[in-house]
């Protein structure tokens, strides 16, 4: 199928940036959260070679925030998650699975501490802040969970510590990865992360004053002149390569932590009190039977992949399905397809001959680790 | 802003029937529920009149279900809703605004009551399923809440009856507004409603096994050749007309029911344990400071709305914003851009004069009652 044109209206939301991405031109939006999300600008591949060689500026508002505060608030994050959250210092960052009772994979946000009692979930695209404040509702207990006025901005790429320095100043060169700390803007602070949706380095923005969007956009546009910084966007060839997972593409709620290869973030066993312990400790002690991994797929560049496509065993012509590939495209740097997907334990070694059923025909490929690069 | 491309994934989830929506060649679409929503096919004006002539399939899978079961699932349900709940009976629809604990809107659903012990929740563009499964966790109560298999398809228009009566029996015609009742289609039972996103009458098929889908549809689609059925979708005209609201444009979050012009459907003192009641008892005794309206737009056709337009008041020249607009339509019918919007109270009044700042310029307009029809 080819990409459809997308109606615009106010419940698929615009970002205080949206006026400036609009400007940039890009040739596809996708919806993320209910809002507007380029897809690209020049072309997939030519968004990449950009990305992988200077600085971008990225409008992720998509990735919206939960503020939970109160007394409460560290015992309700921790009943959120698996991973034991007794490391996580204030200034933090952590990669955090959120599961349901059964160990289902509800969304896979990033949580910041900002104070004792105070924290950010900066989610991928699920209405996580539901599942957040029903809890808190059903449990009675001492927290407040809002969307606050928070739209991320992104810089990635090899120059996004340079551009940064040139707004924020040298000490922006400091913060450590996943870590982050507050940046002083024409007198406003903002948090700012050493984190982002690619494998190029990077910072992510909290620009949590609706009004001033445009302004820090102008800011690092023109500061970043000289570095050829561009609009960018998620760039689906890169996040392949690196292995970052899309949630609702490549997990769902019928996977646990375990099959998208999280399990090393669960620490199950003393993260005491989060829902689905129960059912994830009996995954961990069994192991998945169906777990993410890389696929290279043969042949020329592969169409989007809007459905997911089936992976075949090819073990004495049986047309058993081993798995599904959910996200792939074709890599200029590893002249490759690559992919992402979830095969069954029988077939999930790297280097394992498979075959993939594209909507244009079947193509050989081979099971790889993730990430690619 | 022009309507751009659509970059399709798995995220944006295929339904039981998109394969045949394809064949159709809807013009564009939009992403309901992560789901894939065509909005028209020959064009916004050709699919209304036919809509409002003829009879229409619909692939509204995108309302997906909740089913809520077990001891403690009319309590639950109770709570989501300030609307009394003891008069639905089994085999009833109800239309039922659900609110968090300020009286915000979280989702405007249908729920069906298939049991006593069991319920259907048919919703709007929100994951209501995280808020009423953290709820279910949270409080301990003896019930489950799952998404199951079930993707609704509407038959929308005036020939309905004798479309469905075609397909699923003479008895269909019996069936009354917002009730259901379980039908036979080849060996398996849906459950088919009066109902539907459209004042022109007609039904929806909670088609409850995927792999029957294209099975229904090309039945349906075959039954239908001498009624001059078509492939079709909600009709934004048809919908604005007809004062039906669309959840996440003309009410989000930050509205209660009584703006949203659904207090008729709140029975607040009445409905003892829902969230929200407090603040909506507070709400129905003050009365709304903002409520919906629909506006006559004056001039040409107005172009798409993807954001919000600015009402404003026009005493004295003043510049004060009294309201937004969030849909708006050319309505071939009544001749004029039909509208809906958020008004404050010192000009909703119908016959209020005020102006719209479109993208493209302010218009004069007309605060009208709805439905428009």
């Amino acid at each position: 199928m080819t990409n459809p044109i997308l109606t615009l209206s106010p419940r698929i939301r615009a970002t205080p940036f949206s006026r400036r991405v609009e400007i940039a031109g890009p040739k596809a939006y996708t919806v993320y959260n209910h809002m507007r999300l380029a897809s690209f600008f020049e072309s997939v591949e030519a968004d990449y070679h950009h990305l992988k060689n200077h600085v971008q500026v990225w409008d992720v508002a998509c990735e919206r925030q939960i503020e939970v505060r109160g007394r409460d608030a560290t015992r309700l994050v921790q009943m959120l998650t698996p991973r034991d959250l007794r490391k996580l210092s204030i200034g933090q960052c952590f990669y955090v699975p959120i599961v349901d009772e059964t160990g289902g994979m509800l969304n896979d946000p990033v949580l910041l501490k900002l104070a004792d009692d105070r924290y950010w979930i900066s989610i991928a695209d699920s209405d996580l802040l539901y599942w957040v404040k029903g809890l808190a509702y059903g449990l009675h207990w001492e927290v407040d969970v809002i969307e606050p006025d928070v739209s991320p901005l992104a810089v990635q790429g090899p120059k996004a510590d340079d551009l940064m320095a040139r707004v924020f100043g040298e000490e922006v060169r400091q913060i450590r990865f996943f870590r982050f700390a507050p940046f002083e803007f024409d007198g406003h602070v903002f948090n700012v992360a050493r984190s982002g949706y690619s494998k190029q380095g990077g910072f992510e923005i909290y620009m949590d004053d609706w009004a001033l969007g445009e302004r820090l956009w102008d800011r690092l546009m023109e500061a970043g002149q000289d570095l050829n910084v561009r609009v960018g966007a998620p760039n689906v060839i890169e996040r392949i390569e690196g292995g970052l997972l899309s949630y609702g593409s490549d997990m769902t709620r019928r996977n646990t932590p375990h099959e998208c290869g999280l399990g090393r973030f669960c620490d199950t066993f003393n993260a005491i009190g989060c829902i689905g312990r129960d059912a994830l400790l009996r995954v961990a002690s069994e192991g998945p039977v169906r777990q993410i991994r890389g696929l290279a797929i043969e042949g020329d560049a592969v169409p989007p992949c809007g459905v997911p496509w089936p992976i075949h065993g090819d073990e004495d012509g049986e047309d058993e399905i081993v798995g599904r590939v959910t996200s792939a495209f074709w890599s200029p740097d590893l002249k490759t397809n690559v992919s992402i997907g979830m095969v069954r334990m029988t077939h999930w070694k790297p280097g394992t001959r498979v075959w993939v059923e594209l909507p244009d025909g079947a193509r050989d490929a081979t099971v790889r680790a993730l990430p690619f690069i």
